[in-house]
């Protein structure tokens, strides 16, 4: 089974994609979907939209896992995040690949064994779990690898949902 | 030049068609794209994607107008707001028609002429500036109305903008 993990942003969309098939896990590629700054916001939801559904048609997921948000403070940059989220997740239904959500307490509790781990702990368990030498950067890139994982470890009862 | 008013929602998106000419306003539609409660939140975000791009492909607005979100406090429904106006947006771009944005106040201070006017002063100045016999229904649908107004009264420095 192969899935992409996307942790979204609006600036970073960090994707990784791993496979997962007997209990092992494979990283096949990660990186970030980048937007440039002082472009007009509407573009740079069209280059997510765009750059999240091409590496939808180059690495074909089986399912693809996206982290929900969270926000303690109701900003501009929470509405930013929001709408690039939303054009991330339409580029999903677009493609056809199912589409799973996980908060960030899961995606600790999954990777580390723990809701309240240090964001640290969850890329360096990513790091180990995936048998990578080093932590996977830009930091959104390792984020996206802990959400695919997430997704693995509850690829039991996924998959009877699939 | 015909200009499409839009009030950002998730459950229901108000819409409002205009047309200015010579400082006279004529409406030439008005409504919502509704999505279903109870329905995955993904489905409703392609429903509301699908449903401004008909919209535009059948009125063929020269520019859209839609407002800027605000909210005081932080929660669920604002993330759900705001990822339903990035997708609202997206399909914007797609179709390639210039986008303007408005804040609430500036809607409330091109309609009524003072930022701080109540919700029900500002419908009730929409229904007499379109020359409408009633407050058009859904509330979304008088609200995208007001956002069409207010970019049509900026469309003097707008046009140099086209």
């Amino acid at each position: 089974m192969v899935i992409l993990g996307i942790d979204p942003g609006y600036a970073i969309v960090g994707f990784g994609v791993i496979s997962y098939e007997g209990n092992h896990f494979k990283v096949l590629s990660y990186g970030a979907v980048n937007t440039k700054a002082g472009v007009d916001f509407s573009l740079r939801l069209n280059d997510i939209y765009d750059g999240v559904t091409q590496l939808i048609n180059k690495y074909k997921p089986d399912v693809i896992s996206i982290e929900k948000l969270f926000f303690n403070t109701n900003n501009k940059t929470a509405i930013n995040v929001a709408e690039a989220r939303g054009c991330t997740i339409l580029a999903c239904v677009k493609a056809g690949v199912p589409l799973y959500e996980y908060t960030p307490l899961q995606v600790k509790q999954s990777v580390v064994g723990y809701g309240r781990a240090e964001k640290r702990q969850v890329m360096e368990m990513t790091r180990m779990l995936l048998n990578l030498e080093k932590i996977p950067k830009p930091d959104d890139a390792a984020d996206a690898l802990a959400v695919a994982i997430c997704c693995a470890h509850s690829s039991g009862s996924l998959l009877g949902r699939l």
